[in-house]
């Protein structure tokens, strides 16, 4: 746990401070003297913000930093699945050293959080898991990463899979994830039933990618109100994605909406390019825990993306029709205190006892902050400075 | 006019070869020896490929280089018209310095070629239009720039407009503009029977922003096939925007494109992040010429945006849902030869004869060149190497 005297920054763009952090916690702050055998940096008078988080992330799938990966293929979510799963390794994904290039360049630009679904399936058992679990180890003190165990290729519509889901749960998992219960596995009931007894045997949130449109999308997140409400497991049900909520139906959407609140269900957006996706601004005004991620970043899916939270507050900024100053400021707040309350992080911010987990960030304001693509001139965490100016202390492999 | 021997290139990502530049005109490929008295530049196998266009953009209204410009402000076309006008020179924002920077900004990214909208109204007559006509001039053989006389404010609904846009299309602004003839000046015949009397007068094409969206878009546009038809200006109006072209009537859109395409009217788009857009597909399937741009960056408008084509390509591309390479590569051919077409541009392209205008690629791919966010490794315009990694060889004011 380190310590260090941050001169010269501004909190959440607020009044210019000191901040004095002491075993990895935030210990002090304001007009502050250097002290014997601490470490100071100069903060340039920058915006201080607590640590970004890709909460919605696949990092065992991206090809950054490998040749460029063609793609002209038949466009269903299905086939993706099953090109993805059928090649990964002959395209040389290798999920220790992706995830490390994907979970270093996000660390460079001002994350300190990941949660990232990580495929388990038939083929590949839990190999992809244990290739991102290798990166967690090798990243402590850089970046956390939490790992959602991932049916990518369905659940009960490929036997064998729920097994892999449950040895998952127990041996470093934390959340169980899943996806379009229609759409994919093609039999409803029988995937969420599934999921919510593996949950609730192994006292995990589920976080579930439900890229189901409209009417069928309402459908499928309606069973899912029944089985938490049934469950109890309000405030532990993340649904990702969530296209469904950009139907075009005013009042069938806020009823939709009526019910997440009141389950106390998180909702994790990428901003889609290419799909409907839910109005941020109407989630929060029902009060509703919002989230966000990159998602897949140049992958066998789509070419799209960074490892960079900012490019994707941007994303999602333009995706929802954002330009005033009060918006851009909930764009970053989505990216960083929205991840952390989708994922129940404790001593988050950048109060008296938090976790010294923080990011400068380039620009005058928060709002110039979220279109700035200067990268973060210093990211801490745990009180160690893990990156500047777009620069991890770790190399990617 | 400049020669030059660029080396090792792959023009549209073809085949890797030389381009010998004679007079500012490419002269010859092909494996080509050095030659006395002609520099030589390698181009690392990087793409070349023709000059980025800016085609629809506003480089009198940036406030790039200067202080955040905070913006919480009522957010009606008509209260962002007012509220520019009437605060611009309030503000700093100086035309001529502005324009320069916005210009200068996108030569460093790969642009050739700009079609600016420059406002002209009553309170600031032509001045606007002479300070871009300064940096015209400052900026001949790094950047062209094309003028187009825009009433921003209104034409008939602010009178002494008509004669401004008369007197600036006798000295020098080579297009006319025009907006919203329902929604900005509430008298659509009158509007457009104005702007077409004056296109006509001094042969000049149209480029009339249409943000109006459904059917009040597609009235409008109606208005404006039966008087480019009546008045015979195929091939000579473009339509900047469409937004309506981007409403939920698949039908009704099909309609209105098949007259379009039948008229010659060219399209741009900028992939407004707040607005329904064209599709950019469906309008190439017509056979439609569509360019693109950046639109304001960084205004009184609004937050979004660069002085960078590519960064534009990216943006119009994830509008449009697109993911495979083959849509990758029409989105750079917007960026470019589309421009072109709607511009008018002679001698345009890489084929031998042609202007030597044009840029090197960070990328493997023209696919991959789309995504990646490393600047142009070089700018030629004329034979002369104007940029080099995103610098541009005249400093920003």
């Amino acid at each position: 746990m380190h310590d260090l005297l941050l001169k010269n920054v501004r909190p959440l763009g607020g009044a210019t401070t000191d901040i004095l952090i002491r075993d990895g916690r935030i210990a002090q702050t304001g007009s502050l003297a250097a002290q014997p055998g601490i470490a100071v940096e100069d903060g340039g008078n920058a915006i201080a913000w607590p640590g970004l988080i890709d909460a919605h992330t696949h990092i065992d799938k991206t090809t950054w930093g490998m040749g460029w990966h063609e793609n002209n293929r038949e466009a269903t979510l299905r086939s993706r699945i099953d090109f993805e799963r059928e090649n990964r390794l002959a395209i040389g994904l290798d999920p220790h050293r992706q995830s490390m290039r994907h979970a270093i360049g996000l660390a460079a630009h001002g994350a300190t959080h990941i949660r990232s679904h990580v495929d388990i399936d038939t083929t590949h058992g839990l190999r992809l898991v244990e290739g991102v679990q290798e990166t967690r180890e090798k990243l402590k003190g850089i970046i956390d990463i939490e790992i959602v165990a991932f049916p990518q290729s369905g659940v009960v519509c490929m036997p064998g899979t729920v097994e892999l889901l449950d040895e998952a749960l127990s041996n470093g998992c934390e959340v169980l994830g899943g996806l379009d219960p229609c759409g994919i596995d093609r039999d409803p009931k029988g995937q969420l039933d599934v999921l919510f007894q593996l949950a609730l045997k192994h006292g995990v949130d589920i976080d579930i990618h439900l890229h189901e449109a409209g009417e069928l999308g309402a459908f499928s997140m309606e069973l899912i109100f029944e089985r938490v409400r049934a469950n109890g497991m309000q405030g532990h049900f993340a649904i990702s994605h969530a296209f469904c909520l950009g139907m075009n139906d005013y009042l069938r959407v806020g009823k939709l909406m009526e019910q997440i609140a009141e389950l106390d269900i998180a909702i994790l957006t990428t901003g889609a390019p290419s799909a409907t996706v839910p109005s941020v601004k109407r989630l929060k005004e029902h009060g509703i825990r919002i989230g966000a991620g990159c998602d897949g970043i140049r992958d066998t899916w789509g070419p799209w993306g960074q490892p960079d939270m900012i490019d994707r507050a941007r994303i999602i900024g333009m995706k929802n029709g954002v330009r005033s100053d009060d918006d851009l400021k909930f764009m970053l707040e989505i990216v960083s205190q929205g991840g952390a309350e989708v994922m129940h992080l404790d001593g988050y911010g950048l109060d008296i006892g938090d976790h010294a987990d923080f990011t400068l960030l380039a620009g005058e304001t928060p709002a110039n902050a979220v279109v700035e693509i200067t990268p973060p001139p210093l990211v801490v965490k745990g009180g160690q400075v893990v990156a500047r100016n777009g620069v991890c202390i770790i190399e990617m492999p």
